[in-house]
């Protein structure tokens, strides 16, 4: 009973911090995107292949969330925008506390969208909000078409679903109509994109939906 | 504070709990293995291929964890085995009650081998025993072969590595030799097997190694 009533304290806490949060990227105009999936769906990769797709439309800065190594930080590093890595040491999610402190670190007033990659997880960061204007949820057509259906919760708190790695699609059992049916069946207001950061597939339709959502400083 | 506190009570609770499940099937004589991966990594698939290729060698049990649905339970079904769906609705894990409450709805007696299914989640379920002989990361590779030092906490804790879907390896940018070298980074001790549920590569193997740890009954 008692685990109860302070996991709701954690939460009221945490909710309390991302509102703050919140309200500092609306002070300086910026977008902020909590993007999540499970381990290995194509974060990263999406948020390097929307940094290129971008170019210099939008100033982006990328908060990377893991629960060990720098190696996600150090590959968009390369792109030349201000990365925090946030290591979580074990930690299954982000939480408000830990983006607040991140965000202490990046130069807020010269940006127009954050990308928040989430510790790759499923179920736990769903629960957790950050401050963010959205959730968006990738799914990795290699996890197979029923995945909206059985991690719900994710879905039902995101804006968006990125089906991503549609170029695997032939080699796998996976009905793509199926999949994007499941996530509206869990959540019909989701805008859905299909995406593969392999071959680029999807990402200037995603990326020109960012430029809608990305209000652009005066 | 407290919730520290109280969070290593929970897992105290929980190893005690485990404990008794451990011992109620060293009693019956069963192996009883913790199945773990990301989600959408082909656990089920696994279990579905481990039980035609077992085929009547050995006597086995299904316990599906799941977030939500019982799809996976009504996929195992379908080989005769029996099995017991467990709906953390919304929990990240499974705990050692829950696989308790499980176990008395099985006729352990006629038992080999028990495969417990997790929820698909690469970090929670690393800290909880459920009172298994092994826990089994399934990894795809799909998921790049970056994630056993992503995500060392789950390995450092198992037993056996089971890097699937080699299949789909010419169309990803994954490296096996470096997946199962960065696992063994993280574990030397690791049984590493490489199989394919979907061209069954690699599943004999598993099999018969499963039919050397699986104590069958006198």
């Amino acid at each position: 009973m008692s685990v109860i009533t302070i996991e709701r304290k954690v939460l009221e806490k945490n909710d309390e911090i991302a509102d703050q949060n919140r309200a500092l990227l609306k002070r300086h105009g910026i977008l902020a995107i909590n993007l999540v999936s499970s381990p290995g769906a194509g974060k990263t990769s999406l948020v390097e292949r929307t940094l290129e797709g971008l170019g210099k439309r939008l100033k982006v800065g990328v908060i990377e969330g893991d629960v060990q190594t720098d190696l996600d930080a150090r590959r968009v590093e390369r792109y030349g925008v201000p990365v925090v890595q946030i290591v979580t040491n074990g930690g299954c999610h982000l939480e408000a506390k830990l983006v607040q402190d991140a965000l202490l670190q990046i130069e807020l007033r010269d940006l127009d969208l954050l990308i928040i990659e989430n510790v790759g997880n499923l179920v736990c960061p769903a629960n957790y909000d950050l401050g963010e204007a959205m959730k968006a949820v990738v799914l990795s057509t290699a996890e197979g078409d029923d995945k909206p259906l059985k991690y719900p919760g994710m879905l039902r708190n995101a804006s968006v679903v990125i089906l991503n790695k549609i170029d695997l699609l032939p080699y796998l059992n996976c009905n793509l109509a199926e999949l994007k049916s499941n996530a509206l069946q869990i959540n019909s207001r989701l805008e859905v994109f299909e995406t593969s950061c392999t071959t680029s597939a999807g990402i200037p339709r995603w990326c020109d939906w960012l430029m809608t959502k990305g209000a652009r400083k005066p």
